[in-house]
C-alpha cells in the first residue's frame, strides 16, 4: 500500500491541526501540499505550515495545491464560503475529499456539490462531522440500532462552550454549533429533520451585547421524534456536549465525562474540558485515520455530501425559525439515487 | 402545646397514607375525624380507615367531619373536583387546610378560594406540592437563591412514571403530572409562567391507545427563563423526577438518585425507584410535619392558595396548547395583597 | 398508647440534640427528666437543657433522673466511662435503654451489663450504632441478605472527618471511629470479627503532632471475609462514610453522596457533608423513633448489649494491634442464650 | 524520517495484536520480522502472523529475527521465561526493545539485563507497563505531581477479571496481576516498595479449586504510603481497574468507567468492560506509538529496565508474603547511575 498524498486547503487552527495529526498519528498518509484558502497572496501562512513537514510544498492557490504532483486526496479546512470551490476542484480530478463542516453555507451550494458528484458517478466527499467517530457516540448509536432502548422518542442535547469568539453571531449558534446536533440526530435516528422551532430566553449577561445566547432549538423528525438542543456558547464553565436518548423502553446518556473524580476542600467532582480539542481529540484522530483508509480505496467512510446538504437545509430553516420565533418546516429535494 | 386534631377528607390511597403518616411519624397531631369525599353513603371506607386510629370517628359527610368536635385543621386528599367545597367548609370555620394538588381543577374555582380567604383575612390554605419539602429540591432552591449558578436561564425537567393508571388522559399528563413542574419552576425561579407550548412526538407503543405520551412541555417565565419538561407516564423503567437548572455561571442537577451502586453481571449501576411513594417518602413526611407545626400557630408553611391558583391557570393554558399545538399565553389576575 | 416518658442522661452536644429530636420529630415520646452525667453539681447544664422542654425536670444526679416519676425509658448520651453505671441504674428499674456508643469503654464493663440483663431476663439495652438506621446501609444490608452479590468477600470502608477534636488520640481512631465500622461489618455480614491488624502510614502533616492519622485497619471475620477500613480524621475536605461490599458475584457501594451535581468554573461535582449530623441526620431520627416504638413494647429494635460487648472486644484487640503493629486475635466469651 | 523496522518476538495473542497495531494505528513503523519464542520448529505460527503483513519475513529463531536485515528495534511478546535471552540478543546489537511485562520472572534475570545495558552504556529497554499510557492514569499522575491532593498517603486499588485462564495459580495473582499495581504505584508515587503483606479471605466459590482468589495485597513504600490492592481474577462481572489516591488534602479516583449511562427495566447504569483489550485499548496503542517515536531516536519513553527489576523484586517478596501470611520486606540492589 502506498502512502496517501494529501493536499490540505486552509492554514488556520483546524488546518494546521490536521497537518500535525497526519504527521503524528495517522499511518499511511502524508501531507504533500498546503494552501491557504483566501487572501494569502504571498503564501506565507502556507509556507509556515508546510515548513514543518518533510516533503510538503506550499502553494498560494488552492487549485494549484489540489493539482500538485503526488496529491491523492484533499482535506479542506478553510472557512465555509470557500468550501464549494475547493470541493469542485477536487471532484474535477476525482479526488477523495474530507471537508470540515459546513459542507457549504447554504443548501444551494450543497446541491451543486451533489450535482458534481453525480457527474463523477460515485461518492467522494466526506463531511467533517467528527462526532460520528467519538467512542461514546458510537456506543450510543450501537445501542439505538440494536433496539436497546426501543424506538427513540427524544434526544435531549446540551452543547456548551466556555465562551464564543468575537465574531460569533446569533445565527452562528445555529449554523455553526447546533449543526453538529443536526447531523448527530440524523445519524443516531436514521431520520430526516422536518421542522425547527427556536426559543430564546433572555440572553445571559455573560454573552456579548446583541448575541442571543443561550437558545433552545427544537427539531422534529420524519419518524416522529423530538430533539431539543440547549446551545449556550458563553456558559463560562467549560465545553460540554451531552446527549440523552429516550426510547420506548429506556434511556441512554453520554457526555458526562466522569474520567477522574477528585475530592478536596468540601467538594467532590471532576474537571470540565475547556474546549473541543480536548473532548473530541480522539474523534478527530479516528476520523482522519478512517478517511485515509477509505480514501485509499476511493471510498467515503462517514457523513457524505447528502448529509452535508441536509444539515445545510436544516440550518437554513433554523435561522428562519430563530428570527421569526415560529416553527419552520424544512424542505429537502428528493434524495438522489447515489445517496440511498 | 396541645395535640392538633385533624379531619382527613378522602379515603383513597393518599388519604389513607396521610392517616398512617400522622399516626407514625408526625408528632403533635392526631386524626380525629375521617370522611370520604363522595359516593360513600354508608361511610364504609371512612370507617375502615378510622378503625385503625384510636380516637378517630368516621363520617359520611365531609362537612360533618370538618365540624366534628376536636377538629383543629383539615387535610383534603379527595379527588380534585371535590376540593373547592371542602376548602370552603374549612374556611368558614377558619381552620387551616392542607389540600392535595390541584387546589381546584380550573382557575375559576381557585379564584373563589382566594376570595374566601380574603374574607377570612389571612392565609389558611396550603397546597400539597410536596416537592418543595424534598431535600434535593431544597438544596437546589438554596443554591439558586444564593446566586450559586447566577441568574437561571433554563430548567430542564424529566418526569417519568413506569406506567399510567387506566383512567389517565392526554390532558392529565399536563394537569396532573406537569403541574408539579409548574409549581416547582415557579418556586425555584420566583417567577410566574407566561406562556406554554406543547410538542407531542409520535406516541410510545407502550402507551395506551389514544394517549399522547410522551410530550415535551415548554414554559416561558416572567423573568425570561425557559422550562422544558419531558413528561412520559409509560416509560416502563421506573419513576424519575429530575431537574437541571442552567444559570449564567453554572448548572445544577438533582434527581439522579445514586444512593447505592451495584456491579454485577457486566453492569454497574443502581435501582430506579418504581413510584413516588419511594422517591418522595421523606418529602411527604416533612410536608405534613411542617404543616402541623404551622397550623398549630394558624399559619401556612408552604405553597399557598395563590400558588394553587397560578398552577391552575398554567394548566388551563397548557391544555389549550396541547390541543392546538401552538404557543398559548397564560393569563393571571392581579396578585391580591394577601399573597404578596 | 400513652406517651413514653424519657430520662436523658448527658447534656453535651449529643444529649441536647436528642432532647431536641424527641421534641421535634419523634411522635409518642417526651422528655421528662434531664441530668448531666458527671461534674455538674449545681445541675446548670441540665437546667439549661430542660428549660426548653415543657414538663421536663432537671436533676443533678443521673440515678435520681432515672428514678423520677413518669420515666419509662432512659437515653444515655454521657461520656463512655459513665455509661455502665447509668445502664445498671436503668436495668435495676427494668427500664429500656438507648445508650450512645460505646456501650462501655472495655469488654469487662460490657460483660457486667450482659450479666445485669441476664438477671432481668430480657433484652432492654440498645446501643446507638445509628448506621443500622441509615437508608443506604439498610439497602446494602437487604442486598447482602438477599444474596444479591453472593457471599461477601470484602468490605472496603472509608471513614473520614474534616478534622479531629483537640482531645483525640491515636487509640480513639480505633475505639471511637472505627468502632462504627466494626458494628456495621458485624451487622452487614452477620459474622464476628476474629482478628485485627493495623497499618499506619507516615502521618498526614495536617494531623496534630503525635496523632497517628490516618490508619488502615484490617478486620478478619468468622466467615472468612476481610474488612479494610481507612480511618482518616483530619482529611480536611469533609465527612465521608463509604462502604463497598465485594461478593462472589458482584459488588455494591454506598456513601458516594451524589444528591446534587453542580457544574461551574471548570468543575462538575457536589458538596461533601462537613459532619455526621448532616450525613446521618435521618439515621439519628429514625433510630430514636424506632427505639421509642420498641421501648413502648418493652423491646429492643437495634444493636443490643451483645453487639456493644463484641464491639468493645474488637476495639480492645484493635488498640493492641495498633500499638504492636502485628495481627491480634479477638477473644469473645461464649454468646449467652439471651442474645442468640 | 525513515520507517522503523521492527522484529516481533512472540506469536501469541499479544504478539499478533502488536503486529496488527503496528500496521493499523502506528505511523512511522512496520513489522519486518516475526519469530515465535519457543517450540515452533517449523515457524508455522510466525508464518501465519507474518503472512498478513507486506514485507514481513517469518523466522523459526528469535535470534535470527533480531539479526534480520532492516530490523531497527525489537518488540518482545513471548512468555516471561523467554524474555531475558531475547533482550540480551537485542542489546548485543544495541537495538531498542519493548518487552511485555514481566521484564524477567525473577530479580536475578533482571539484574543481568541491567548489567548488559550498563555495558552498552545507555538505556534501550522499555517494559510494557501500559497503564502509564492510559489517559486516566496520566491525569492522576499529573494531579499527584502538581500537589493537587497533597502528599499521597494511600492508594486503594481494585483489579478484577471476569475469570482467570485455566493455568492461573495463586502465585500468578501477585506476579502477573498485582505486578501492574506495583509498577503503577512506584510510578504514581515516585517511591520504591519496601514491604508486602498478603491477606487471603476464604476463596470465592467461583474460583477454581485450589486457587486463592481473591486476595488483599498491602504494599508499604519508601515514603511512608500504603497501597492496598484487591486482586480478584474470577469476579464474574467484568474487568475493572480502579485506583483511588488519598492525599493529605484530598483524594482522586480513576477507573469508574462512566462513559454511557443507560436506564431501563428499573435500573440505571452502564456496561462493565469484559477484558483489558477494551479498557486499555488506547493505552496499548499510545504505548507503541510513543515507543516507536522514542526508538527512532534511540531513547526509552516509559518504564525502563530498573522498573522491570524493581517489579520483579516486589513480586518475589509478594510471593513469599502470600505463602507465609506475614509481612515480608523487599530487598533492592543500589540503583545504578544509569537509571537515576
Amino acid at each position: 500500500m502506498n502512502t496517501l498524498g494529501i493536499a490540505v486547503i486552509g492554514t488556520g487552527k483546524m488546518g494546521a491541526d490536521h497537518v500535525r495529526r497526519i504527521g503524528d498519528t495517522v499511518g499511511g498518509a502524508r501531507v504533500v501540499a498546503v494552501a491557504d484558502a483566501v487572501a494569502d497572496p504571498d503564501g506565507d501562512r502556507a509556507k509556515a505550515v508546510a515548513a514543518g513537514v518533510e516533503g510538503a510544498a506550499a502553494f498560494t492557490d488552492p487549485a494549484a495545491a489540489t493539482a500538485a504532483p503526488g496529491v491523492d486526496a484533499v482535506l479542506i479546512a478553510s472557512p465555509g464560503p470557500a468550501h464549494e470551490e475547493a470541493i469542485l476542484h477536487a471532484l474535477e480530478r476525482e479526488l477523495p475529499v474530507l471537508c470540515e463542516k459546513p459542507l457549504t453555507p447554504d443548501p444551494e451550494g450543497a446541491l451543486r456539490v451533489l450535482e458534481a458528484e453525480r457527474r463523477v458517478g460515485r461518492r467522494l466527499v466526506q463531511v467533517g462531522f467528527m462526532r460520528r467517530f467519538d467512542a461514546e457516540y458510537e456506543r450510543l448509536k450501537e445501542l439505538l440500532d440494536a433496539g436497546g432502548i426501543g424506538r427513540p422518542l427524544f434526544l435531549h442535547c446540551r452543547h456548551r462552550n466556555a465562551s464564543s469568539p468575537s465574531f460569533f453571531t446569533s445565527d452562528m449558534l445555529i449554523s455553526d454549533s447546533v449543526v453538529h446536533e443536526v447531523d448527530a440526530a440524523r445519524w443516531l435516528l436514521g431520520q430526516e429533520v422536518t421542522a425547527v422551532t427556536v426559543l430564546s430566553p433572555r440572553p445571559s449577561s455573560a454573552a456579548p451585547e446583541g448575541l442571543s445566547d443561550p437558545r433552545l432549538v427544537l427539531l422534529e423528525t420524519s419518524g416522529g421524534a423530538i430533539v431539543d438542543v440547549e446551545i449556550f456558547v458563553n456558559c463560562g464553565f467549560g465545553y460540554q456536549v451531552r446527549c440523552e436518548a429516550v426510547g420506548e423502553s429506556g434511556s441512554a446518556r453520554i457526555g458526562d465525562g466522569h474520567a477522574m473524580v477528585v475530592e478536596s476542600a468540601g467538594r467532590w467532582g471532576g474537571e470540565i474540558a475547556q474546549d473541543f480539542t480536548t473532548r473530541f481529540a480522539d474523534a478527530y484522530d479516528r476520523q482522519v485515520r478512517r478517511w485515509v483508509a477509505a480514501a485509499a480505496r476511493g471510498r467515503v467512510d462517514g457523513p457524505d455530501a447528502w448529509d452535508g446538504y441536509a444539515a445545510a437545509a436544516v440550518s437554513e430553516a433554523g435561522l428562519a425559525a430563530g428570527r421569526s420565533g415560529v416553527r419552520t418546516e424544512v424542505r429537502l429535494v428528493e434524495r438522489p439515487e447515489l445517496y440511498r
